[in-house]
């Protein structure tokens, strides 16, 4: 089993409010993010848990308290809940150009010959990425708001999926909201 | 490690609002349970998670979507993420007369010879419990309303606790809620 965590803590400073909320077609930005994703799935949320929870009442949030500090606890928080699957899908909640055409590809590129699965455009990699089990204890260590990729960019055995430039789209600003928007019209 | 899970997903029907966070003396009822826990703990809400996380925000929270199908559902969630304890104790939001030394007593007289740990009181069984892993894969067959009482009266090695009161009473009602104010004071 590979267990779905989706990062969904960030303060988003570059944004006015909540920008996982924020509406596109009337759908959440992280509403398009789980339409792309499997079950067994964890949000890890921070500052704006509540209305996580209250927007999405079906699916299991758990707040991290040490938001602040960073991506690498929420990344430890979900890994503790996933602590018995093969793997990890660790995704971002400000992706909603993700599809589930791209997750099964990344998904399906899994195998125990891949320490991680990472999807690339044109070179650059992206997200969001699986993790298998025998990086968990790596993974542990991490501090800050650290994300995985500095630890995979040590590793032999990264399988590589080429992908469309949504696996690097991410919504920071209003102005990428505005990008995005045109492209899900 | 014992990981410690705090069952605070009840509806609390019989209660006017949230019952675990009424005040006695100025403190909610969850805090009074929180402050006689140890560390690591994660509590499982449910109808009134974001009331909890904005009144707790250095606590793990997690939010069960099925909080209405019962206790088991927030047990299973807190056993996946306490998956490499070897033991989980349970406790119950709504038990504000708990003592950091009864917790002690409790957790003190937990071996590798216990499946769980009951504390009692003139043979009333109470709480919270200990569940060693070894209960865990029965655990994760629970459904519904049930809490692990009824699967640990199936069980051989059993280790019990004499306790005093505090680990019978809990607050369901207004009237509960003036008896343990009345003991608080």
């Amino acid at each position: 089993m590979i267990g779905v965590l989706v990062l969904a803590a960030g303060e988003g400073s570059r944004f006015r409010g909540n920008k996982l909320l924020a509406r596109i077609n009337g759908i959440p930005i992280l509403g398009y993010v789980l339409r792309s994703l499997p079950q067994p799935r964890l949000i890890v949320a921070g500052k704006y848990a509540a209305e996580i929870i209250h927007e999405f009442p079906k699916e299991v949030v758990m707040y991290n308290p040490n938001w602040r500090e960073g991506m690498s606890t929420s990344i430890k928080l979900g890994l503790r809940y996933f602590m018995d699957s093969e793997g990890i899908l660790v995704a971002l909640g400000d992706m909603p150009l993700i599809t589930k055409e791209t997750v099964e590809k990344i998904l399906g590129n899994f195998s125990p010959d891949c320490s991680a699965v990472v999807p690339i455009h044109q070179g650059t990699w992206g997200n969001p990425v699986v993790l298998s089990r025998e990086l968990y204890d790596e993974i542990w260590k991490l501090d800050g708001d650290t994300g995985a990729k500095k630890l995979l960019k040590t590793k032999n055995r990264l399988c590589f999926v080429e992908c469309g430039e949504e696996v690097l789209i991410d919504v920071d600003t209003e102005a990428d909201l505005d990008e995005v928007s045109r492209r899900l019209s």
